[in-house]
Parts: C-alpha cells; structure tokens; sequence
C-alpha cells in the first residue's frame, strides 16, 4: 500500500477503504508516514470531503492509536457530553449533578485546555480542597456509589487525532467537517462513552460562526455515532452572544450554583434541561426528552440536584459549605462596574471579545504554562434584547490590583452594542439532530 | 507572515501575492518552511490553481533559488527547447545541429536523468571520446566559433524546484499545470534562455495523456514566458506511438544522422522542421515559421546541418568518423526480429511498454546508479498504419548476449497491436501555441 496512491485516491474524490484509513492513522501514529503526506492528504479531504464510513473509520482508527478508558465496571449508560465551546459556557457544572439526580451515572473525564477561561477541572478547582486525582478504581467506585465523578485525563487517549490536531492547525486544515467530527467523536468514545449529547455552538463566539456549518458538522457526528454504536443527539445552540452572565473561573461555579438552585439564567437553564434531557433519555431514564424535563425540573425544584453537587464537591475533597457560602470561593480584589453611556437595547454582545476581557483580567490561559486566576472575570448585567438607560450598570469587572482595568472597560464598551431601535432575544435552541 | 495563512488564502482561492510566494519557495529553499506546509500548500494549489501572474512569481522565485547560467557572452538570442518527454525522442541531436546551421546559437545544458533511453548526454556519449565536461569559458566560446555546446548541467539550478517536485512525487501533487509549467519554466530560465520553444506530447506514451490537459500547459508555460519577458512558443506533439523508429541510445544517434542527412523517418523530421521553425524565428533568422522550415529544408539538403552535427561531435572530443561509418558507435551483440503473426494493419503501439522494453535490454536507468548500454534497443519496422503480413518483421532487438530477449519479444508483441480494418497514421502537430 503507496501512501501516495491513498493520497491521490482521495484527492480523486474516491472514498478510502478501511485498511487505507488504518495505513494512513496508525502509520502515522508510529512515525512511519510522514507530516508532509498527513497533512497533503488532510487538505485533499478538505477539499473532497469523506462520507458516512470513511468518517466513521478515521474515527475508531484515532480512538485504537491509544488507551481506551473501560467505563463497564459502572452500572447504566455511560452518556457523556461535549461543547464545541464557547464563552461562559458553564453546562458541565449544572448537567453532572443535575443527570446524576435522576439516575444517569456521570463519569466524566476532563481537561484543563486553553481559553478564555479555565477547564472543567479549574472551574472546579475553585472550590478549596477539591482534586481530580483520583484512580481509576476510586473514579469507578464513586461513580457507582454517589453518581458522578470528575477524573483528570491522565491516560494516552487518541494521540493520532492530537498529532492530526497539531498537523492540521499549521496547515490550514482545521475546518473540514469530517476531521473536525472525527476528531471530537474519537475522544468521547475513547473516554469511555456508550452515548453522546453534543452541544454544537453557532454564532460569533463559537468555532462554527455559520448556522448551516455548525448543523452540518452535528449531523456528521450524528452519523459517526450511528456507525460506531453510539446513540448520539446534537443540539445546536447559539453562541452569538455568551451563555449565562458569568465569564470567569469561581463566577461561573457561582452562576452554576444559582442554577442547581433553580435561580439561574433563562438561557443556561434552558441549555441545561434541553442537553439533560437527551442525557436522560439516552441513559435509559425517561422515555422522551419532555418527559426527561420534568424530571430535571423536579430535582432542581426539590433540591435534589443541588444535594448532588454538594456530595460529588464533597466527595473529591471540596469545601462543600462554598455552595452555601459562595465568599468562601475565591474572589477579585474588587469590583469595578461598566456603565451605559446612551440609553437603548442591547443589541450585540461580541462573545469572543467578552472572552478576551476575562482572560485579560487572569481568567484563562494564553500558553499552557500561564496560571489561572479563579476569582477575577466579567459579568454581564444585560444581555441582548435588554433596553438600557444612560448609566445603567452593563457589567461588572472582577479584577486584581493593577489588573488591565481601563483596557478592559474600553474593549468591554465596544463589545456591548447598544442601539436606538427594539431588539428581540435571540433563539437559544436552533435545532436538534437525531440518529 | 504566516505560513497557515498563506495556505487558508490559496486553500480559498485567492490569488497569493509576490511576497507571499517569496515567503514559501525562499523559506523552503532554506529549510525554514516544513516540508508538510509546502505540501498542504501544494494541495490546495492542485484544487484552486494559480493565476498568470502567480505561476510566473512562482517561476522566477525557483530560478532565485540558485544559480543563473548568465549566457551574455554568447552573441544572438539564446532559444531553448524543452520537451516534456516521451519514447525515442531523437528531437534534440537531429535540431541542434540544423538549427545552429541556419545561425541560431545553440548553448544547451543537458543532464543524464532517468527513463527508457538515457538523456542527451549519454546519447551523445556513444561517440568514443564525445565529452560534456567543459568549463563556462570553453562552452561560451565553442558556441560563439562554432554555433553550438553542449554541457554537462554542474550548477546548482533551482534547488527550490528539486525540492518541491521530490515532495509533490510522495504527496499526490505532481499532476498540477501551474505546478509543472512552473517546474519546467524555472529550469529553462535558469540555463539562460532569451527564448524557448517547447514540446509538449501528448497521448499513451507522453506524461500528458489527454490533448486538453496538454494544451493547457502548452498554454500556461507560454502565459509564463510572456509574464517574464522570455518568448516561448509551444507545440503539442503526438507520443500515443514512439517517435521516429529507434529507442535506445546509438539506434537513437543513428537515426539522428540518418535524418540530418534528410533520410530520417517522416514523422521525427517531420518534428525537427515544425520545432526547429519556431526555434529560427525566435532567434530571428527567418520571420515566419514557413521561411524558416524552408531554409531548414536547405540546410539538410546541402549537408550543412550534418556537416554542423560533425564539427560539434568533434569540438567535444568525440569520434566524428563514426558519422560516416556508424559502425564505430557502440553496438549490441546480436539482433533478434520479432514477426507479426497475424496479417492486418498495426493500430497502436504502446509507447509506454516499447520503451520498458528497451529499458529492460539495458538502454535506460532505472536508478541513479544503473549503467547505460549504449547499444541496445529496438527499432520498429513498422508504424501506426502501416499493413502488415504474417511474418513481417515488426521490430528488431538490439541486445548482448544473455539479455530478456524472450521476455521483452512476448511485451514487445502486445505493445506492437494488429487489426483487420484499416487505420489512419496519426497526426503527428496536434497544434502550435504562440503567446
């Protein structure tokens, strides 16, 4: 097998059989093929697409390159979730615990990551105390025991998709849908997953800006998931403007808090219960995703999912009492609030420059070796649709002493666009994908 | 300047700007650009292409690279000719000469190159003593006294070039037409050419197999000529049947002679006349290519393109009697005639496997490190068209003692093809592109 004839067989547009896939990812994986072939036939898929199969193969080959977490000691459907991600998306912290209140065993593997704000594990890491170390057999045990359970990834999951990731983001080959899939799907099933709840992001803060991209990349998943045996839903959401109102490490935790609490906002909650629901009904606890809803409902109305979180903090070493005494988790120095300069309604928040302002107040990480700072961040006080008066609170900065408060506050202005004209709220819920 | 992004441009489609194509045939050429960018790069020009004015930046930035053969010395307009290869091309001993008879200097760098037959210079090396190694001096003054050089290619000409092709070969990025019409353009330009007139073949045995994708890089290396001030003029030439009769290195110089004495076969004089037209013209000795076939035509009549091809052969060291008395040039051990065994007219002969053939006797070099029998080959008897009888000889096989003489005659007598019905000779000039 010529790795060159694979490269001009999808260059022609053909599709690559299984054993051409398996040359190409496990090749390369070995260091056998090289970057300059990988990355020629990267392109030649950007240009010609992979269907259903093909995709599906690349997928499984990327997932047998490394370890695979074995998730079967724990009883029920394993349903994992993932975000393509965005700014202030704080639905890993509220769906754990409010899924595993209706019965759902959350077995979560997480990450620390680059961006704006911290990862899973450092939004969770504001709690004092709390650590994701754990073994696998105490990771295994708590799920089983409490529910849900968040471990560091530890293991070499999919090293071919981090290589591929790394090849592709120097090549111009990020953005093709079925690499893009493949990749994302390869980790989730590697981590262990029987189903998977995608929450596809659109809009200006998301990877997937267009609509119609953002729906054509969760069908692929979908698909991939129908040929791996993996039931999969996509739900795409919108990310024009951030979710919630929190940009920030602890501010999240907070707003999640609030949240479990039932006093959360509209647009996370509505998020939460839409991504829970198909959790729900995936993980064989309801029959549909309306009746899945209820279910939630009831447990953040009786507490029930707020009870979770505070065992599953508990469990892992956390202060619990922060969830009753939020001054307990880490705070900025001080506040600082942007005001209105003109009456109107809010009619864009630019999410990705919002993004930015946190992580130029220490939210998030710019390299892998910068420090996160738990406590500072942004705070939206309106979000789009919203009318405001002249010097009417906008947002609240979190800050450190000498942190880039003037700098922030003029980028922040920019960001929050105000207009004479009525605005309506935009959908949050653009549609969902189904096998 | 980011390398990523000038691959997003292309991969977009957009036109790269000069600076742009600097960046990545300067940055390669230096090892600072990774093979798997230029190689994505590639890609991504095989889907979009390059405008005019990209392949010419593209052109002149490998002829940057390295070195510039500076050929000022040399009176009259330097015209090169290039053909993009075939089987039993005799073409360049047969024109040199004629041309250089008609005041066209000819000042040619020639290689050794791999393929069925060796390349000019070890055609020219089956004349004991015929020598290539002369220095800039010699060659500049042997062209200007006598009106004709050949040198051994000792420079480092476009070493971006020799890399970028060595990548595409492993990378399914070879059939481009910028690509190629580039590679070849740089080559040319870098031996010092004021003028080139190409021969681009096309059908079975050519590497442009369909007449439309020849013209098109008849057609793109013309566009280049112009955009960097050298004029050029294309031929598309037939090569769906070898050219002329001879396929092996002395057959091939035999023939040369036979046809600088006017007794060549029709289509490889045929070639010269068209080529060596637009050669005359270019180098203004005639005004049009009609004139200049006619004083071509002289020029082989009165025997003063043969008595040129002499003093050459002599200039250079090699044994000159060998003209008169072709026994003198290397010669195979014996000969062996493959008959027709059917009656009918020949309908094809298969280029590509006439020339493994001739390989196969020891003709040409399948690596760098093979040696080169000058005297073997095969010489066809018969051409597309003509009618044959059962046991007429199709073709005789030059070959030593101990050669694959039953292997190459059973190839041999698939790739001569015999059917009942009549067949037309093909028509050799499928057309003339001029800027």
């Amino acid at each position: 097998m010529r790795t060159s004839d694979i490269i001009r067989k999808k260059r022609e547009g053909d599709s690559l059989s299984p054993d051409e896939i398996r040359h190409l990812i496990q090749g390369y994986a070995k260091g056998e093929i090289p970057d300059y072939q990988l990355s020629a036939w990267a392109m030649a898929v950007f240009f010609q697409g992979m269907d259903e199969r093909e995709t599906a193969d690349l997928t499984m080959e990327m997932v047998r390159s490394g370890d695979v977490v074995d998730l079967s000691a724990i009883q029920g459907v394993k349903v994992d979730k993932h975000s393509t991600g965005g700014v202030g998306d704080t639905t890993t912290l509220v769906l754990g615990p409010m899924v595993a209140a209706v019965g759902v065993p959350v077995a979560k593997l997480s990450g620390r990551g680059l961006g704006h704000t911290g990862g899973t594990i450092d939004k969770l890491e504001s709690f004092p105390g709390f650590s994701t170390s754990l073994s696998t057999t105490a990771f295994v045990r708590q799920v089983n025991d409490l529910g849900i359970a968040v471990m560091g990834q530890t293991a070499a999951l999919t090293p071919a998709d981090k290589q591929l990731y790394a090849l592709r983001d120097v090549t111009a080959t990020v953005d093709s849908i079925p690499l893009i899939a493949s990749s994302i799907m390869s980790k989730k099933i590697a981590a262990g997953a029987d189903a998977i709840v995608l929450d596809v992001k659109t809009g200006g803060g998301a990877f997937m800006k267009a609509e119609e991209r953002a729906r054509e990349l969760a069908e692929a998943m979908v698909r991939i998931g129908t040929h791996v045996n993996r039931r999969t839903v996509a739900v795409i959401s919108d990310m024009d403007q951030p979710l919630g109102r929190a940009v920030g490490n602890a501010l999240e935790v907070r707003e999640a808090i609030d949240t479990l609490r039932g006093e959360g906002p509209a647009d996370l909650t509505e998020l939460c219960l839409e991504l829970g629901a198909h959790m729900v009904v995936l993980g064989g606890r309801a029959d549909t995703p309306e009746e899945a809803k209820q279910r939630l409902k009831a447990c953040l109305a009786d507490g029930s999912a707020l009870e979770m979180f505070r065992r599953f903090v508990q469990a892992q070493g956390g202060d619990a009492r922060a969830i009753d005494h939020p001054e307990l988790l880490p705070q900025a120095d001080h506040v600082v609030e942007v005001t209105a300069d003109r009456s109107g309604t809010v009619s864009a928040l630019e999410s990705e420059t919002i993004g930015l302002c946190a992580m130029k107040l220490g939210a998030g990480r710019e390299t892998k070796e910068s420090d996160i700072d738990y406590g500072v961040g942004v705070v939206l006080e309106k979000k789009v649709g919203d009318p405001v008066r002249e010097g009417d609170v906008l947002a609240v900065l979190h800050v450190r002493k000498g942190g880039p408060v003037d700098e922030v506050t003029e980028k922040l202005r920019f960001a929050i666009r105000i207009e004479n004209h009525a605005v309506s709220a935009p959908v949050l819920i653009k549609g969902v994908v189904t096998p």
